[in-house]
């Protein structure tokens, strides 16, 4: 079995519609990764040790999406060093504001890497943990290059009616 | 030394000219309580000590202040069934909305009991804290009653100008 | 019949789709309360009434929803030293960012314990309720950490495709 | 001791600075008023007595200004067949964004005629009053347009340097 | 025909089905109105004449519904003494919010008697230019209290599962 | 005297500090302007003139800007098929966005080319205001293109500690 | 081949049920343009020959649309004289309040003429670029001031029921 | 000279006492950094050099600091795959909301590693640059592990009295 390279974790199934694009992302790329359900309240034991294990099990990068207080990727930043890419899952009643807010607004100390809300975030989240590895992994950033310039070759020069 | 019924906890030492309301409110009412500097982030293991004791330890209710991130007051709820009271601490560009939804907006299964943005906030969390406790001590109850008398009847009949 | 110690109050009928979460709580958790609609400006009497013979009733906490200008919970909570739980009913307009405001920024003096808009602040009401209550009913502080402890037991290791 | 027509209440002393601009309209138009401080949760008693007695009194209009969770229009409106026209006085933290929604927001039944948050809004209350008035008062009516018209002579043609 | 007293505008017809319930009311109550579209930008002439006829046309009120930019109830308030209640549509992307600013925030000397958005703030708009005719009207007085009785009275006790 | 081709308005004298920045621009780039208050509200018909014969007037921009209710561009553009620049001046308890939402939200037929909010605004509407006479004008046109060619080489390569 | 003059710009297909609405405008009211997809990030070539060419290639103003962080407009504008017209493209999470801010808070150098959010907002970018070819064009000029009385005929005095 | 491994850009010189927080980390980190000006539309070629030759000249991530509109961050990340870290800059009208969502609401791959608004998110991100550059170098990991150990055992046991 391959040694993941980076940690998707969430608050809870219901974030998995979301998170799912993070993984997908990291599937075309290439990236060893796991997926974990980690709720910073419901299972706070687990999250103490996933962050405090996360760097000597060789992850590069953790992907984190959580919605309304949504503490699970600043929490999981207070425990390890290892680079945390925060997704702010969409809520009902604030939209996910409530979410932003709680994870990007982190004190002095603890950056958690903010990505857009929702599934566009959650795939970004899946790039930006590519680029991470790919500071030193030659060949995922020819994957990674690759993968920008076929996105933008597939841009049409005009829009067309449905 | 009398045992704390209260525990006062905040983020950093800069949210203490806030969280102080709440030590005054129950120095006036007569509650033993403490007051510590726990931050989610960069004391975590001192967080979840606190949590894990604060049962134990005899506290009946715990009044935690924080501002931004804010993830102080929901992390201590998920490691204790003592009520949490919530308080958001002003932050300088979002001015406490970023507060106020990280400590609002906690998932099914951990109650934050939020207050007002800032002092006030502050000296209500105090309050609250003593009606929990007045709940099962009829003295307190009594002194409780007396200070809202006291608020009612300080009210002059016409506002003055200065 | 048993005693109620918990009173739910809710402005309309309208708000009882939301409120159910808190009342299933608190049938789950064994705690007896009574549910009313109690409007503040619809019925301003019986809102007095209420508030003023809570404690007297040997209510020990009132849990109230609202949604709007929301005025319910923080005037029965100038009625009563009972501690007063409020809830933010989502509404169609402003999604109960009204709601939450009206309820949360009481000024010093007449602390309202606000949740989560919409139904998960409602089924955490009922927690809290149970959570002050428990302070001085060990029996009930035991069947409490009993349904939290379930809470993280139910939750997955892994997220899975529907 | 002329009646007076429109009552001015606010929910403290504080509130004065903002709500004497409504004062000013009104004794620049010989609109007989009287000021007071009913505070919705700190005399609640006294709002009770204020909104059930103004039909009888012989006032015409209500003026209320409150921030903040500011129950004090909605409440008086639900006491009164009175017109209420309520001020959203600036906060703190929120700049009475908290303060206008309260009022604003009001389900249907009980309408408080809402004006801009903080000293216009207050100046605005006093010409509403006065409309209100002038509406069986020809001479009022007079005196309104009047002042309008002053106003509008008021403005100069270009803008100058300080 | 009856001589209409109040007046209830609206910037286009897809304002109608929230405008209606302002409508419904004043039927309810017996108040003879008109209804017309005015629109500020489209029809600005008829807004103009609309305004400065408003008084001497016998309108004791104007209603007037706008959404997004809503500038109709700001420029017929200055156009005009009769009292104007502005009722915030509800809009697609921004909610009501850009209405309700648009329509509240007006400055010094031209009050806008603003409402809630959408359907309750126009029901609500009725029983405000009821309550404004009802100064000088007691039959009308009496028919208000007792729309507002039979109101209260509609209230059940308790809330009941669909 | 040069006949003015961009007319500078604003609804009062207030805004003047804000709009003297366009008035600026238009100085710096050539174009001959005037400057004038225009009240929405309290000046109506003077609105009323200047919208409807600015065409006939030669003005081939109009720069408008107004702070809170800010209807004053929107109702310029009802007037006149010129091109209509608005620029929404900061306001003390919202800071703009009533004034942004005012002008930014109106409904189709009439747009208002809407600003950043403030001074920056300001200079925009003016730079806007020569770029659309720049479309006929090309000795303006190499004017507003060395404006912008200087501005970029302000930019020093490196940041510099005061 | 007509040589258009207005260019319609967006940042990907899924723009164009929105921007159709400016280039249905346009055709109504006889003004030649082109539709072309431009991405701020995905072809940030692109972006920039079509910006530097755009004075020369005859443009007398382009059209941006984009959502969300919605580059597109304020870079297009930083390489071209050419007016540009933003039109923020309604978001799924924040409605386009994103999209909006990201346009219209352009920095003094680089002015935006930013439309309503969403549909209205496009047709009204067709009208604005319109309205700026206008200035020297009498015969568009004439059509548009028609397109406009048209626009205010059609609006019928009363609303109607469905 | 030390070849530097993070390059800090910034708008303009204004966003230099915020951005220097960056700077500051980095340099107690031992992490070789430059600092440039790099305006997103008054300096665009150099945008567009920077961000294609970020990765040939050995830079592992880029900070990005800009206000307002704040296209800066977006626009590097379009063309390169090295890491870009965004930081909002706190802005006058809109206190950094406006910067915030420019930001972090990037589409579909083109991620921006957003932080805080202001001076605690420029410190943050010399911080998330030296995470991700301690991916790949043990000594730096052990550094920033010191850093973070040391920051958690300055934080007092209690709050002090000024």
């Amino acid at each position: 079995m391959t040694q993941p390279k980076v940690g998707i974790i969430m608050g809870s199934q219901s974030d998995w519609p979301t998170m799912k694009e993070a993984a997908k992302i990291l599937t075309e790329l290439g990236v060893p990764f796991e997926t974990k359900i980690v709720s910073a309240h419901r299972t706070p034991d687990r999250l103490w040790t996933y962050g405090k294990s996360a760097a000597d099990r060789g992850l590069s990068a953790i992907i984190a999406g959580a919605g309304g207080a949504a503490h699970l990727p600043g929490m999981v930043a207070s425990k390890t060093r290892v680079p945390v890419i925060g997704v702010p899952v969409q809520t009902r009643a604030l939209n996910g504001v409530d979410s932003l807010y709680s994870i990007v607004q982190m004190p002095k100390g603890f950056p958690v890497a903010t990505m857009a809300i929702g599934a566009a975030g959650a795939a970004n989240a899946g790039l930006m943990a590519a680029a991470i590895l790919a500071v030193s992994d030659s060949d995922l950033a020819g994957r990674l290059e690759a993968w920008r310039d076929a996105l933008s070759a597939s841009i049409p020069e005009e829009p067309v009616d449905d």
